[in-house]
């Protein structure tokens, strides 16, 4: 820190991404990203672009908006999306904007929301999760700030229905609710449609996951048009030019050929419920997950053991040195044959047990 | 706005980013990019990067922040070296680092620092340039507060000396000063040898200008570690995964083809000059410019007129409806052929004069 530094942040403790490993051919299920290379069609795109990028990229983005709305369809106008450097920068604009009369949020989630809200300058209460890890809908919507939760929620991939997204948005019209759908794609329930009768309705997604386009950078806000407003009063006083030209042509390319992020997301949730099987015959205890990962504990051994153990067999998976999480870890899912070189790790791992 | 949002920005007044025109063929000198394509190395490197799109970027853009220490040279290191999302972001985010004691800089300026100061919550004062367009030095630095100097300047082009930057840097070692380094390849004097001495200077750059990559979303922050440790805090808490994968590509590409950097700035610099002397032979008063861009008025015509009569003739300029500026048009040097056509075109509306 220098001498300069403002005080409001002397005590800010910043977030700490997954380790992104310089060691080549190690298997990375820690940071949720796909298996699968992103579309042809978006690659191809997004080639063309890089010629031009000596000129500045549109700031409204509007040709992707105007597709996303198409391809999210429930009547979502390009008026009602906001696109944002990864789903990150609509949270941090969103926590900004709506951090006056605080949040709230689950004490186990997305471990970013702390983050944000402690820079927004807004207070917040982090509601504890239930016994059986799910999130405690009934608490968070007795408070009265801002509520936040991610849908799947991380790391656990557990979900809420829409009817209770939609008794929280009930249970308080004059405040917002922030619904994370970063992990949607892969079995959850998307509240999109809700944004047409909610106007207290924030939905935020990303291309990094079901798109193969975590490198892309590329998040949405879906809204009404006068919450769309707010993140655009921010955007064009923040950063205009938040999203580059060729993570433009990528997220048009890869919204052309939405056969394959289904194809993908349909693979991903295969393997999932496989290695959810198999790792309990091995005795894992493993939550329901509608996500990209599993979160898994074992009775005879911590998170840390397991993950330490696959880190020296070349597999990376993510521990939360946390309480009520120190049990587990969670593993992103890969291809079928990281899948199966994960589970024959185990099973050696849990032999020794 | 919608009727959620958080007080503090109801009369924010955001940044208006020049035109993006959606018609072709326009000869767009309005937004100060190179006219020339990115280096063809570096478009190969983004090639090959777009396809690892599903995997996220380094957060610590190491390898990007190592090859430019080397080519700044005058002994800085990687750990100097902050990368940003464009220099906008490097900027919005030392705004918040060091708006404590408010910020001072020069009236006529580059319209993103009143934005930041007002979003960052910081105090500030507009210092008047003087009747000859220079910075007035003396009052900045008779101010108490962080001060912002885009050297050279937007939208006169003008510089400030090194020596008079050390002057401003030692009237007050416990405040910072940001220079502003944007268009400092095009003949300007850059100061980022002197954060070796002070650690109370921060220096911002950027891919945008001379290296062809606007449409990448690249910029700098050069100074004392500790004050990359602040912004690397910020960064943290913001978006750490703020640079795509093409773009750090695109970077290090570039920065392998320095001979196409410095041919292409001497290229500007022979396009300013030679349209600097044509403007002059037609009456016009231009400002001595060390940027890629021209700020010129003529005695019988106002900005408004110029931009107007160019903009039907298809080449797209500035105009800034601000007291003092109205005179002027800004002009974004472009190629040989671009600026021959403008000059035609200012010919025949000069005769109508």
């Amino acid at each position: 820190m220098s001498r300069f530094l403002d005080s409001r942040y002397h005590s800010l403790v910043p977030y700490t991404p997954g380790e992104q490993p310089k060691i080549l051919n190690l298997i990375k299920l820690n940071t949720n990203e796909s298996p699968f290379p992103p579309s042809e069609k978006a690659v191809r795109a997004a080639e063309e672009e890089i010629k031009r990028m000596n000129l500045y990229p549109d700031p409204e983005c509007r040709a992707l908006r105007e597709k996303y709305a198409e391809v999210l369809g429930e009547g979502i106008t390009a008026e009602e999306i906001f696109v944002g450097n990864g789903s990150d920068e609509v949270l941090y604009l969103a926590f900004n904007a709506y951090k006056e009369k605080g949040f709230a949020f689950p004490d186990i989630t997305y471990g970013f929301y702390p983050v944000y809200a402690e820079i927004s300058g807004g207070e917040f209460s982090e509601i504890p999760i239930k016994s059986d890890y799910s999130i405690d809908l009934n608490k968070l919507a007795a408070t009265k700030g801002t509520v936040v939760i991610a849908n799947p929620n991380a790391p656990t991939g557990m979900t809420v229905t829409k009817e209770e997204i939609i008794a929280l948005l009930n249970s308080d019209r004059n405040r917002i609710v922030i619904v994370d759908e970063a992990y949607v794609d892969f079995g959850g329930e998307s509240c999109v449609g809700l944004i047409k009768e909610y106007d207290n309705l924030l939905v935020t997604q990303t291309f990094s996951k079901s798109r193969s386009l975590a490198g892309a950078r590329l998040g949405f806000g879906i809204a009404n048009k006068n919450i769309i407003a707010d993140l655009n009063l921010l955007k064009y006083s923040v950063n205009p030019y938040n999203i580059n030209r060729a993570t433009l042509a990528l997220g048009l390319g890869v919204l052309s050929d939405e056969e394959y992020t289904k194809k993908n997301c349909r693979a991903i949730m295969e393997n999932r419920e496989h290695t959810k099987r198999e790792l309990e015959k091995l005795g894992f205890f493993v939550l329901p997950s509608k996500s990209n990962f599993l979160f898994a504990s074992h009775p005879k051994c911590g998170g840390e053991r397991v993950y330490s153990h696959l880190r020296q067999k070349g597999i990376l998976v993510r521990y939360f040195d946390k309480d009520r999480l120190r049990g587990f870890v969670r593993i992103t899912i890969g291809t079928k044959v990281q899948m199966n070189k994960l589970i024959n790790e185990l099973t050696m791992l849990t032999e020794e047990l």
